[in-house]
């Protein structure tokens, strides 16, 4: 690791830190994997984080020692022989901590039973989202990996549709589409690749089948690419030779409604009322119904994160944020369109990360 | 689902309900996604089960709502619009459930408090491993698929033979073996397939680098498909142009310990004990301190599952069981060997589920 970067990850712990005291602990047993690695730079399955403001104990097994004692010099690494909360209660007695915070949306209730057996005196307080709301905001070297996973999807996008071809099944053409991803570079896809064909567009977590393209379908893509833990989302739709009215019409409606919520974002805005400006012109335009899911959420190294822009949400948005803007028409049996870009919120309103075109035709291939 | 696939997810649940007695509890909510495929055959991410005597409700959103009414006629469909617990909680009370059990090893604090809360007079009882011990004994149709991912992966490792010369990097090797796998109908691999060369053999959980593969060097393969969600595992040596005395020496001593071990396998034999003939085989060759993991684990639709196969496990096999036999012998700076089958035991003894040749030359290709 470089100099650098372990002064990133040592920040990151500085400000977890500093929210001890409102927290009401001396300590936070860190066990879910994307905030190991987002305050150590570590990505071992079995491996937890015991932050304490004098000291970070990296808590492995000897899988990972080799690897720990390279990447994460400035971690105390302690290679474990005993269950992992029996070593993390062990540490935190040591420590003289006395009371840990633990992390309630991750830590099974197993866990609690060991944990709070073996810590005897060290008092156990669950918190939720400690670590995930300094997450919310990325710093540059996010923005930086979040940009590059992007970069790839939209390239292997490009590259895949050659290959988009009537005959071809959708779990051909997501394969297709994921290895090309992989051999630019990522690490995989970020989620499974939605490839919806014809009227199975209108399912909004569709997963690819056997059924074949065919000329005059719409095919709705939406994928995204793993690249240094981070990820990107982005969904486009591509019709083969030509443009049914049908979906002339609903695409329409949909690039107006994300492009009235795209120019609202900036700092200060409510995450509820950027989702609000695309539905409220959905409904004008009688397609509320159709609309059944959020706007839109924060991506990094985990595909769905904060913030949520979703009704009623009263959350401001932030500089460093980034999210998705996704709204979409769903028809049950005939289609759907979803247009999704990814933004990030400046400090003085935003900048788009996705760069492909959306405008009606920029994937209408010919076959 | 066919009608007999419909009968066998039947049973499993009267087999589940059955124990609810001796647990304490008239109904079981399953959250853990490989029990609520193993009960229901729905593999529905956010989806769960309400398990009681006189009915089975899967508590799904919109998304799968679809799908279990085709998949899962038997069951009762509840499409949710609250939380999963609230939705849980609400069912339980409902049905007039007086004690409700919940998996321990998979539920989080979080889900635990808001269960607890809206559950009221239900009193919530967590229980470990009910479904997990079910899942030691698999019937005919497991049985069929875990043969036919072993089949994919055996298959798939030929075709990459082809592939491997050298200047490949252990990643590239690796993800044309997980791409075969893939075409040749496995929903993907098992687990993140290891290709370790040279050197890096003696990593028992090596991750793939961009080291290349040169001539002389031995080559670590554990790879495994997943096919119809079960799941295969196996361990072979691939050696390019020859094989230094040194790969000779422990390769050898390596299969001696796992033919010992493969041959005790029969019903009513301990797991300890078949761990302690491999071990003290390669003690006995001065080897006992190169091998640091257990012998052997279960495989089903997860890698990992029981029976554990480890010193001093005092629980016996039993037919229906499907185990892995992987010793090893791995040397820090100088290379490792791991030879793994996969092992079903019958009635009257096992019968081997990998099929892949093991002499010590089996896999030595001229580049």
């Amino acid at each position: 690791m470089m100099n650098d970067e372990v002064k990133r990850f040592a920040s990151r712990r500085k400000r977890l830190i500093r929210r001890f005291p409102a927290e009401g602990v001396e300590g936070l047993l860190v066990t879910t994997p994307d905030n190991v690695f987002y305050l150590s730079g570590m990505r071992g399955d079995d491996s937890a984080l015991v932050v304490t403001p004098s000291e970070t104990f990296f808590l492995t097994d000897s899988r990972y020692a080799e690897e720990a004692a390279e990447t994460a010099p400035a971690l105390k690494l302690i290679v474990r022989t005993r269950s992992m909360m029996w070593t993390a209660a062990l540490q935190a007695r040591k420590t003289g901590v006395g009371r840990l915070g633990v992390e309630a949306c991750a830590m099974t209730l197993v866990q609690h039973d060991e944990l709070t057996m073996r810590a005897r005196k060290v008092g156990i307080r669950p918190l939720r989202g400690t670590v995930e709301r300094l997450r919310l905001i990325k710093d540059a070297s996010e923005v930086a990996l979040i940009r590059r996973a992007m970069g790839i999807a939209e390239k292997a996008f490009k590259l895949t549709l050659e290959f988009v071809a009537p005959g071809k099944t959708e779990i051909e053409v997501a394969h297709h589409l994921e290895r090309t991803m992989q051999d630019l570079g990522a690490e995989g896809p970020a989620f499974p690749t939605i490839v919806a064909a014809g009227e199975r567009s209108s399912l909004p977590h569709a997963v690819p089948t056997d059924r074949r393209i065919k000329r005059g379908d719409a095919v709705l893509f939406d994928w995204g690419a793993r690249y240094g833990m981070y990820c990107s989302d982005l969904t486009r739709m591509v019709f083969l030779d030509r443009i049914s009215e049908f979906f002339k019409r609903i695409y329409s409606v949909v690039l107006s409604a994300q492009r009235r919520s795209l120019a609202r974002i900036r700092p200060g805005r409510k995450t509820g009322n950027i989702d609000y400006v695309a539905r409220s012109y959905l409904k004008a335009h009688r397609h509320g119904k159709h609309f059944g899911h959020g706007l839109g959420h924060g991506v990094g190294l985990h595909v769905h994160e904060g913030p949520v822009l979703r009704a009623m949400n009263e959350a401001a948005l932030r500089p460093g944020m980034v999210v998705t803007v996704e709204p979409g028409i769903y028809i049950p049996g005939r289609g759907g369109v979803r247009i999704e870009d990814l933004v990030l919120v400046t400090r003085k309103g935003r900048s788009i990360i996705t760069s492909l075109p959306k405008s009606l035709d920029a994937f209408l291939i010919e076959t």
